[in-house]
This record gives structure tokens, sequence and C-alpha cells, in this order.
């Protein structure tokens, strides 16, 4: 059997292959401790701020700005709690949305064991966050804001310098979730005026293990770990170099992409969309009329599960919603935020595409999942 | 110029070329999300568990007891803030030593800020903690004892069982830094009755940005990150699957080589005392008398500092100290525990040998020294 068409890009994305080739030789003779002062030390520090530089470059911050870390996971909790631990005694609430991802949720989650308020903001059916809602909640006791900035089971983009300007006006941090969004769509950090934001590489077609926090000049935050002097003290551990090389590669080649692979993997979403729907009567999009990234499409398979359409459909690798809990029989969280009854938000299936997707991909997917939901119809009908 | 003699495998070691080879495939054709039920998503965590036991052999642990994370520094973190956490509320008490590499210091003096008592047991002039004292501080108010097992400067190992009992007749837990120690002498965490032990990759052969914590069954504590479910539950963010097989493979590595290793390189780094001492009239070695690492040689230089003889031989790279605070003219903290006077510590040079060095490189790297500490002395002397 042939490998299934993969349709899980915003589970995680293949390295590109030139960022691996950026990779290798830091994983070959350049091996050297940046904290060394030894000529293969002096070589990684200078590669990893060249690194540096290049992340900076695709969100149009400064390079000091580029916090490295093991992924986006670290990077929200490191702005979560850093925030949060940093904020005035009088500032003791969070506002974030319901929709975040767990590396926001569950640092949410612990801050309110702590005793913080925790404001979760409703979405609207389409997705995106209640703004009037979340304007009346952003106040003078908020401590920090934290978004999603693309949803990563929906793809919803959230307004984030709406949310951004409602923070700056009462003098609260504004924190963004980038991991899903950088690379598919233009995001610059100095415009939008936010204060933190989460880059994760694995979704940007960079390796797993790697991750950056923008942090804003002016800000510092204690990191959740404690140990040597790296990253101008801001995040201890030895540098992951292959990986911040990698990273760093990674964002160079998002920026010379972004636009022209936005614009095809849109297309070919939407044709998936117009072939799978076409095919499948009652399907619902999740996010309809919302401003989505272009690559994510999330369906609902009407009188079914997500689950069962996929088994039925081994020659595609999708996911009924986050792979962080793939597998499961539960709806999404996710979806029954958005008003969908448990019933229907079972029948969730998440397509993602990616820069090696084709039209034929797409023509094939659209026919093998129809094909896998009508048989599981005939069979529930029999 | 030729590349220097590397002198500096506790700053770093190379990726062992069949590490690498390991790697590659997750980083090409490979790189599902273990998470994700997708094929690719069960071959990444098939690998991973694969690892995992192959990591727990090398120590005598059982595969659940091993935990995948970004570093030694995480894994130390996770161990002592996560102890003392759990800790009862009469255990307020961390008994530790004054020889701690950061990642250990830094995280207790966190603890200590926060109300804990902190007792740095002295060391003896040889390096080795003084049991006694650290019996007698290792009380019923204990909440944790954490100890490094081999000193990264100065290659000394630390009496970890000995401790272990003591901890055990108090009920309180002991955690071991095996960043530098783990691939260069046997390490069974079974026989020495430990609760947590740190894995480093990168001083085993293996990349940056990978490390492990060894804990014990029956413990549960909390990671410093909050986030999704990824090692059941004891360490959220997608896992850094070609690095943790890359651990996995240097772990077996380690286990073939070790005993071979350890005495190819224990005689090599002793001829290198032998015709460095001969060279330098009152050449000091650090842990003189003390069981050591194979590979580690710190020798003190008489009335000079060991930047300036690491500056004066350029063919040699080596550092005065731990990498993660290299280039600094300060005597190390390490080096002043022993009892030595600032102005002997700052002679400090950390000679440290690996796989690849050579008889060749021994006899160079003597006489480079020692011509290099000559020309400081009648430069000095005019």
């Amino acid at each position: 059997m042939t490998e299934p068409i993969y349709l899980d890009h915003n589970g995680t994305t293949p390295v590109d292959p030139e960022v691996l080739d950026a990779m290798l030789p830091f994983l070959h003779s350049e091996f050297g401790n940046p904290s060394s002062t030894t000529p293969w030390g002096r070589r990684a520090r200078s590669a990893i701020e060249q690194a540096r530089a290049e992340v900076a470059d695709l969100i149009s911050a400064h390079p000091d700005e580029i916090i490295f870390m093991s992924g986006g996971t670290e990077a929200s909790n490191h702005a979560i709690a850093g925030f949060a631990g940093r904020a005035p005694r009088d500032r003791r609430r969070i506002v974030t949305s319901t929709v975040e991802h767990p590396a926001t949720g569950n640092p949410c989650w612990r801050l309110e064991q702590a005793g913080f308020a925790v404001v979760r903001v409703l979405v609207a059916h389409n997705g995106i966050v209640d703004v009037k809602a979340a304007e009346a909640a952003i106040d003078a006791s908020t401590a920090l804001v934290t978004i999603i900035h693309a949803q990563n089971e929906t793809g919803v983009l959230q307004p984030v310098s709406e949310l951004a300007r409602a923070a700056a006006a009462v003098g609260a941090p504004i924190h963004a979730d980038a991991s899903q969004s950088l690379g598919k769509v233009p995001i610059d950090v100095a415009a939008w005026g936010i204060d933190a934001m989460t880059i994760a590489g694995h979704k940007l077609y960079a390796p797993k293990g790697i991750g950056a926090l923008f942090l804003k000049r002016g800000h510092d935050l204690p990191s959740p770990l404690a140990g040597a002097g790296q990253e101008r003290g801001r995040r201890p551990g030895t540098e992951n170099v292959a990986s911040i090389v990698g990273l760093g590669r990674a964002c160079v080649i998002a920026g010379q992409r972004l636009a022209e692979d936005a614009q095809r993997i849109a297309q070919l979403r939407d044709r998936l969309w117009q072939e799978l729907s076409s095919k499948v009567p009652d399907l619902e999009r999740v996010g309809a009329g919302a401003p989505t990234l272009p690559n994510t499409l999330n369906v609902l398979f009407p009188r079914t599960a997500g689950n069962a359409v996929l088994a039925a459909a081994p020659e595609i690798a999708a996911s009924t919603g986050s792979a962080c809990h793939a597998g499961e029989d539960k709806p999404s969280s996710i979806i029954t935020a958005h008003g969908y009854a448990a019933g229907q938000a079972v029948g969730a299936v998440r397509l993602t595409l990616g820069r090696a997707t084709t039209s034929e991909d797409v023509s094939r997917a659209a026919a093998a999942l129809a094909s896998a939901w009508e048989q599981l119809s005939v069979s529930a009908a029999v």
C-alpha cells in the first residue's frame, strides 16, 4: 500500500530539506557549545545570532526580542506564568478565550488555582472571539490578555490587534500564541502592538523540540527554569544549536514563500471543501465566514463520528482535532465552544494542507472521505 | 591553520555519527506527531518507546521511569521544584553541596527565596562532600537531597549511594545530577536507591536540546510547564522525536563502549597529567586522590591565569571551567569551594578528553600548554 495522503499539517509538518541542510553542519563538525570560547563555540554562537535575526525578521521584531526555547508549550508557559508573576498585586485577572490550546489553557488553569480570576471570553458561531465581551473584560485589574492567533483545529484567526488596543488602553500586556499561524499568514508584532508571542518550529517545517518567544523590549520575565546564564539570562540550558539554525532557516523560507503558498494552498483547500460538500449533504464547515488560515478545513460529517470516517478512509492521514488529544471519542471542546451540540461536534475532521499537497491529493481525499462517509451512512441505515 | 585539539568534552561532545544516522529518518520522511494516530504518528510513537527502553536500560531503570525533556537543566528543575512542591508542610529543608551546577544551584536558590532552608554541605580538599556533615544535615525536616554525581569542572564523583541511604533513613527523596557522568562511568539507579536523576544528551554524544529525567515509580511530580498530555501527562509539548531517538541510540552505544572507553581514556588522561606536571613545576591537580570521571583533568597553573594559558596555546580548545560561564576572569566558585585561594584558583584549566582523543593529541597538548605557561612565566619575570 502506498503512503496515505498527508492532510495533518497542523499536527506537524515535515522538516523542509533546506532546513535540514542548514542544520546538518551543526550535527556534524560544528558541535561547539555556544557558551564556550573555543573556535567551535564561537561559530555556534554566531550561527545562533544569525538565526535570531532571521526569526525576528519574519515577524518585524528586533533580534534581541527573540528568546529560543524548547517549543511552543514552553514559550506560552514562559509568557503566561511570567507576566502573571510580574503583575502588580492589584492585577489578578487573566483574560483569554474558550478556544485556546492546552499550552495556554493549562497555565491559565494553574494561575486560577493560585488565586487569579481567569475570564474565558466566548467565541461566536464562526469561531471569532466576542470582541465587545473581551473589551469589557479587559480592565484595570487585568494582569495579562492571552489569545490564540490561529486556532489549531479550525484555523480561525482572532483579531489580535483589536485586543492589543484594548489591553494597551488599560496598561495590560498581551500574549498571542502564533504556533499555528507563523509562516502561513503575515505577522507583524510591532504593528499589532503585542508584548509577547509564541513560536513553534514544527508547525513551520522546522524540527520538533524548538520554539521561541518573542518578548518585546522592556519586558523581563522569569523563566520557568532556573540555571546558567544562556540567552542573556532569560532561558537557561545549553542551546539547541542545530534546531535553532533550522528554525532560522525555516523563517527565511516562510518569508519567501508565504504569499505564494497561501494563495495556492487556500485554493486547494477551498476546492477540497467544494468537492467534499457536493458529495456529503449537510456537511458543515466550522468557522465558515471567518478569516482562517489558508490551509485549514474543519468539517463536521453528519450523523457519524469523525474517527469512524477517518478509520474508513485509510488513504487519508488526518485528525479529528488537535494531535495532542487525537484518538479520543469525545467531541472536541473547541468545536462545542462554537455552539455545536456534542452529537454534531463528534463528526469533526480536520483537514490541513501543506506545501507538498497537490491538486490530485485534494480530489483523491474528497473522493475517499465522501465514500467512507457514504459507506458508514449505508451501514447505519441497514 | 589546522583545527585545535578538542579537549572540552565536558563542555559538549560531538554527535556520534551512528546517533545522527539513527536520527535522520525522523528529520526526513518519518516526521509524524507521536500524539497523532496517522501511520507517521504511530511510527514516531513507537520510535520514542524504543528510545525510552534504551535509556532505561543503561541505568537499570524501567522504561516508564524515563521522562524525555529538553535537556539537563529542565530535568533538574523538574525534580528539584517538583519534590519541593510535593513535600509535606513540615519538610522545608533542601540538602545539597557547594559544588553544584547552576541547573541545581539556581532552582535551590529560588526555593530559598520561597522560604526553604537550603543546606549546602562543604566538600573536602579533594572535592568529595563531607558525608558526615551531609548525614547530620539530612533530617526529618528534609524535603529533598540533591547532589551532582560527577562535578562538571573537576570530574570528582560524589558518594551518591551513601547519601541515598541517609535520605532513605529519614524518608526524604534524593535527586542526582548525572549530566556529566552518564556514559562515562556505570550508573545503576536501582542499586543506588535514588528517586530521580538528570540525564543530558549533549554530554553523551547525542545532540543538544534533549535530556531526560529518571523518576522512580511511585513519584508523581508537577512539570514546570503546563500543557497537553504528552509523556503520559508528565511533560507537555510535542516530543522532540529525532533527538529522543538520538538519545536512545547514544545510550546503547555508551553501554557497549563504556568499559573500554573508560580504561583507554583514563590512561590518556593520566599520561596528560604526567607529561604536563613534569614540565610545569608546582602544577596542582584538583581532586587528586578522589574518584573522578576517567576523562577529566582539572589543573591549576601556578602564578598565572588559566585564561592566559589557553590564550597562549591556541592549538588547544579547552576551558577554564564550566562552559556555562567561560571567558570570565573570576576564579571558579567550584575551585575555591575546594579550599583554594582565589589567586591559585584563577589558574584553573579543565582538560576533558573524549572518544576521539588520541595519544598524539595528549603529547601535543601537554607540550603546547607547558610551552604557553613557560612563555607567560618568562614574560612575567622580565
